[in-house]
């Protein structure tokens, strides 16, 4: 038999909203269920936790994605036992990627009805395992704050983690000890090693073509000034790592390319250097095996060496090279022109083109884009500035989640999500949250009705043109989807374009409007 | 580097396809990527395959489950790296709940380029254990039809079991040897225990209240005629497990209630009875533990007994109980009278009356209904001859899936997919497979606009009135869900009821065309 429920304000659940609270946590993305009603009832008694509804987990763990990268703190999130996890892992892999700290909070069966093994019954350690740096199952209602404030300092050591507890509704409902909630402790990210900043100096003055290869906190401007400060002293060149959690770019700040996508292009943009100074950064790896072709674009006899880990505080470390190197200020070139507004067919470059005139000042761009996208650097370098925000690990879905999370965060800016009209419809349901939080979000749908990305992997395969079967799975024409109708049943005006001044004439309204706007661009 | 690509039709990509078809397995439901190219390539060669593609992995999942249950053989799945199978996991819970056979292909990165941590790199044994029954890693091209006969044995063993396969790109890409397709092991269900069923007959004489408690096959409807002259000849009641697979009732078959789902219902539904006798079923527990009731409904005393183990052949267990017992021939008592169907304001009553009037012969309800069907079965026990399928491990967004599946492998019959709002905005992507397909499915949503259940359960916990907090989670009223728009948005034919008259007049239409209808119900 069960324990007593705590009195209102006095249970394991209030301790959880209470140390959340007290370690400046306070907005928490939510998909309840009936384990988790306590949780609930406790969060309904702190006003100063903002609660917000995803229908569909997906949707609850890449908003808090988003939301951290822009808040730079974590946000909790509140699933349903193994399968609302489940159904939210994908996105959590995505921030794993992106080393988003996060704070997931799980509900399971009370302690004692595990055993009955009930239908919701699973092994949530296990599945949680693969997408979190750190899982904790809470052991009782006095557990629950100490237990808290762990996974909370565990998300936010450097470079940040994603975290799941899991909490037994007994202990949710229990009586929690009265005292303060316990406080997370906060580590700073380990300063740079000098010995490191020696080697890497060495190697920069060896004579050798280098790439300097940054991501986490080495893409802010600051530091983006600093190695391109490095830069202009030694002549090495900058590269970011090809999926990046945050970069912040635009007008007046350094230029700097991703290592590209498709592996022939990477394999050509590195093709030149014989050394690789990593900040923050994983060794370039392609992102898929190819038969004939190399896991790594690094070419052969290319050595590399490490500046500053992703735990490391990467800025302190390109100001230790920068001194060392005897750097100076960084000269910061005009960005290329940006041209025209095009007119008539709307493609990647007219899209750009409109991008980089309109975007607001201080815009955020969540870039699920995949294909259409890919280009899209170039057109932008002279745009007001904005910070870019990648899907980091892969797994498709990220976009419109993430665009949730950083318009909670940032509720003054405008946040842009572009977003592949494939990959839009896994988490669609983040329109409704959009729509119910009145989001200042421009969703730009690329609807080019088809997984563009696979059929020309299927190309690659040499497997010829596409049969019925192939065809049947990799083109979604019939139906065409029609997202105008789709966001407007989530609640979300929208409106289609079908050329490049029908695009800009709506894109240009929608950086003047607040609220949620949806474009369908048929591409 | 990588191995070279093997020549087209002689890949471990085709001997997966072969070994398939060879052991007629011959629906794919899918959603592929990169890593799956030339499963897909593979695919294309084999017209003898159906691919149905899914825009979202909780489709695919849950479209195999409903196959395999009216189909009573497995699909496959064709599921992208770790972050796609996690995306099936939800509907793989439910299935593994139902036993249902499934052969699930996960596509992984090249066996050489997963030491390389490429972003989409994850543990995906440890996501796939949690729901499935045998999880196998693919170890060479040689190993691809051996690997995929023995999960197809693995599936297939009775009752069922869901099982993951999974493929790395370069055994699917490499030559496998030109050898004929392993072929599985089919295993029949184990013949019933003379001793178990000597024991239950020796209960079933000895004077105390006695319920059956039934699932499985044993829900079919010859066995349920063997079930019901067990009943006759010994005084017994019948009822099934709180969730099941699939029933099969309507006119002149069997009428049997199921274990209700509330708490303090299924502890009224048991309460007078002295023991429990199991076929295939699970002995009784509650769906979540709460403070001060007990984690099963079974009264304190009763006492249970196994006549079959849901791995046993059920229908025979049955029939060699009834000879034990002297049984004759079911009497099959007539069903209740349907009341006239209602007018006015639209409810959980005068749905199930329309229903119970114009459900048409040898229909398949997937039933995902949650709060507003609970007491559909007293109205439909005189219905047309029908399958009730159930979403049987609670894990949310099986319904719609479900009738993807059933309609594909049954596509002479109608399918009534009985769906909460809530619930169905998890999976609202297996529309489109609808509206792709041409499934002959009449999704009728019932729009309540709020999470139900989940308010009873917050009043459950003695939190009061739901405040600013619990509102925002447990409401879906702002903005309220344009069922019709979202549903046209993705190819859907749809139309709303408001009144009783209305929702008979949609229901009736629906049921005399052919082809994907949405009804929003407001109720």
């Amino acid at each position: 038999m069960a324990e007593q429920a705590g009195k209102p304000g006095e249970t394991g659940a209030d301790a959880l909203c209470d140390t959340l609270l007290a370690n400046d946590v306070d907005v928490c993305f939510a998909n309840p269920g009936t384990s988790e009603m306590h949780f609930v009832a406790a969060l309904d008694r702190k006003q100063q936790m903002r609660c917000i509804l995803g229908l569909f987990e997906g949707v609850v763990t890449g908003a808090a994605d988003g939301y951290a990268r822009m808040a730079d703190k974590p946000a909790a999130t509140l699933l349903h036992t193994g399968p609302g996890l489940a159904n939210g892992l994908a996105n959590m892999h995505n921030a794993r990627r992106a080393h988003t700290p996060m704070v997931n909070v799980v509900g399971d069966h009370a302690s004692y009805h595990l055993p009955y093994d009930a239908p919701l019954t699973s092994d949530i350690e296990s599945l949680a395992r693969p997408m979190s740096g750190f899982v904790r199952r809470i052991g009782s209602a006095a557990d629950v704050s100490p237990a808290t404030a762990e996974a909370v300092s565990a998300a936010q050591r450097a470079p940040g983690a994603v975290t799941t507890l899991i909490l037994p509704a007994d202990y949710a409902w229990g009586t929690a000890p009265q005292v303060a909630p316990v406080k997370a402790e906060l580590r700073a990210p380990t300063a740079a090693d000098p010995d490191r900043v020696k080697a890497a100096h060495k190697a920069l003055t060896n004579g050798r073509k280098t790439v300097v290869l940054l991501t986490g906190t080495a893409l802010r401007a600051e530091a983006l000034e600093t190695a391109q400060a490095i830069a202009d002293a030694t002549g090495a060149t900058l590269m970011a790592q090809q999926s990046n959690g945050r970069m912040e770019r635009g007008r007046g700040r350094v230029q700097i390319n991703r290592v590209p996508y498709p592996v022939d292009l990477a394999i050509a943009a590195l093709k030149d250097f014989e050394q690789i100074i990593l900040v923050g950064a994983k060794f370039p790896v392609v992102f898929f095996g190819y038969p004939d072709k190399p896991s790594s674009p690094v070419p052969e006899g290319c050595t590399s060496l490490t500046l500053a880990d992703p735990s490391d505080d990467l800025p302190g470390a390109l100001e230790a090279l920068a001194d060392a190197v005897g750097a100076g200020k960084a000269t910061i070139p005009d960005a290329p022109a940006i041209p025209d507004l095009a007119t008539g067919k709307l493609g990647p470059e007219s899209l750009a083109i409109t991008l980089g005139h309109h975007l607001p000042d201080n815009a955020i761009i969540c870039d699920e884009s995949v294909t259409t996208g890919r280009d899209f650097f170039r057109f932008t370098f002279g745009a007001a500035q904005h910070d870019w925000l990648q899907v980091t690990g892969g797994a498709i879905g990220g976009g419109m989640p993430l665009a949730v999370g950083a318009a909670i965060a940032c509720p003054d800016r405008k946040v842009v999500n572009l977003q592949a009209d494939g990959s839009a419809m896994y988490t669609n349901q983040a329109l409704w949250t959009m729509a119910r939080e009145n989001l200042d979000v421009c969703v730009v749908i690329f609807a080019n009705r088809k997984y563009q990305i696979l059929l020309g992997e299927l190309k690659g395969v040499g497997a010829g043109a596409p049969g019925k079967n192939a065809s049947q799975m990799l083109n979604l024409d019939e139906p065409a989807i029609d997202w105008v109708s789709l966001a407007k049943g989530m609640g979300v005006e929208a409106a289609r374009a079908d050329t490049a001044e029908g695009f800009t004439d709506l894109f240009a309204r929608a950086m003047k409007t607040k609220g949620p706007f949806l474009i369908e661009a048929s591409i």
